[in-house]
């Protein structure tokens, strides 16, 4: 009855997820295997490392987290097995975990070298097919991680530098578009938790969004808040500070794209 | 052995239907998740009455059946559980379970309000992942439907007009189209059984359809009866009249939208 | 724990491969349903044909595929039950298992007839539903492939011809862009084993790959053995030879698209 997920660059165009999938029925042909999505950016590292971030808390405890965006495939950079108190996951070394090593639970890390535990051969330019998936499989089998490979440091892992939204000493918070989803609604890396210290009604009437040229006042509770194709700002269901617009497109609305910064002023 | 379905307009950018995935899982373990599609028009609650009406008959009796198409999340609308003889539905009170209503085999219609069900807490914007996936993964437990809020009467739900094609009193339908295919089939509203009063031989030599300034002469029994690229009629596989191309893109052809009147004259 | 794989040209819009699943899952709930790809190119039988064949593969011995991209569904075109030594697969006999006939170890083909297997009412152009994944799913329960019609010899089926690149007896190969993938990379339909005479040496130095008006000199190892944006080949995961741009796209730096020819002289 295990469980494990998914999370790639990879696109639904082509076989890879599913030959990922193939691999690891063919070492546990009774594992549920989840795709969280296929859509991260390509070579998107810090999106995946939100995505993840905010997704694994979703799943039951003990699944295994693969998550393959990795630009460096074939080079140097190491593999990473990590295991929570309650989750597993397996990641290129290339700041995908950086969220979650921030999280203070880490049980075991270890760095991917043994090859009894992978495809043979293994291909220069898809290790997520010859690695993670064999790897990842055999977790869900039970195998220690210790078995894996050789136990690492986690300080000595790569992290990404200004993934959460910097705050200013004015009280000022300096954002950032993460992602753009599929409704055009903009996902920013603002964390809820970044705006705790404020109370409910200044949350309502002070606060100021700036992205572009644009300011939207005050958090809504839900999109019907405002008029259709109005854009507004709301704690999303990620916890991060999200930019809407009802019933339509914010994005278009506001020409946002990813990577746009977001001025928050209270 | 239990089948739990979505269908939503979430699109295969984002990690949402995935997330869903790992709320039902984190309750019941052993069901079997099928994505019957998240491709929906964007808040289309039309397109999504037809799809779930046309697609649920192809699953096993007992399976349950999330529809998420939900523009008005977080605002006041119900959220619904429809048991009929052999299935089970959730979706938004919006019109989306309009054609089951119109069959006769209601067991029990419930209004979900027994938070016990829900995960905790509850966001404002994310309803399929909060409420609908936990409140499915328990059907699929067993979990009796009048377990989960109060007993509404179908009559009091939100239906949608119009759905059907109109038959006119001189034997004209006036229909239109619900969806375009991958393959660029347009896919109208004009059911089977509106054309059945009519023998084969009228069906195949009489009929007319017109779209824009375009006429379709007699239906046809499948892709191949016509000429590469040559614009045709058929009743589809959901039982719906269907405009297609042999081996060509219909919609192009003929620059068909969603949403274009469809006339059938005979 | 049976394992079924699903490789089609549908597309992620419709239901249509949701349906297959409900089929499938209706006659036996306990088989695993994989999608390898609904992204074949609309009617693209030869990409189907060398997806199917670099697929398999990496699935479980026992497994059932059924490859869906049937263009002419509907006429008289026959389908196929194919059982080798460790797989089965059932296709329209238009070309699909053109590579897995090449290969030696059939040990049955049958020509699906016995509609005992199929749903019934059986659509005109949803064979997918109807016949394949019906008579799949019965596959998965151990129904022999004698049951399910009349024994063919292989010579009677439906071959695509020049589906390998051409080596010519000055050394040449002329070969073409079989698909181009989600990042970008351009797979080819030259073997690798149509490289195994040349040493290791020759490969990485002496080897000229033309596409367009652009030349590649010797196959690289990984994407990182070249600059950000700049056009390399390799033998990519599948097998065969790959052009593709570290980090970067090859289809657009090259403007290349599917169907175009590929040269590599040594």
């Amino acid at each position: 009855m295990s469980i494990l997920t998914l999370l790639t660059d990879f696109g639904t165009h082509d076989e890879y997820a599913g030959l990922m999938k193939g691999v690891i029925l063919s070492i546990n042909p009774r594992v549920t295997i989840v795709d969280i999505t296929h859509r991260i950016g390509r070579q998107n590292v810090a999106q995946a490392a939100f995505t993840i971030h905010s997704s694994y808390r979703y799943f039951p405890a003990g699944s295994v987290h693969l998550v393959v965006v990795d630009p460096g495939v074939g080079t140097g950079r190491a593999l990473l097995a990590l295991e929570t108190r309650k989750h597993f996951f397996i990641a290129p070394d290339n700041g995908t975990l950086t969220l979650l090593f921030d999280e203070a639970d880490i049980t075991s890390l270890i760095r991917l070298t043994n090859s009894d535990f992978f495809l043979n051969p293994v291909s220069r330019t898809f290790h997520g097919r010859d690695i993670i998936a064999p790897v990842g499989a055999h977790l869900t089998k039970g195998v220690e991680l210790n078995k894996l490979g050789s136990e690492m440091d986690p300080r000595d892992t790569v992290r990404l530098d200004n993934l959460q939204a910097r705050m200013l000493k004015n009280g000022k918070i300096i954002g950032k578009i993460i992602a753009i989803d599929h409704f055009g609604n903009l996902i920013s890396n603002v964390d809820m938790r970044q705006l705790a210290r404020y109370d409910q009604a200044d949350l309502s009437n002070k606060l100021k969004i700036k992205i572009g040229s644009h300011v939207i006042h005050g958090l809504s509770k839900t999109y019907g808040d405002v008029r259709s194709n109005t854009p507004l700002a709301l704690i999303g269901s990620r916890g991060y500070l999200e930019i809407a617009a009802n019933t339509g497109n914010a994005a278009q609305i506001l020409k946002a794209r990813q990577g746009d910064t977001v001025r928050v002023i209270i």
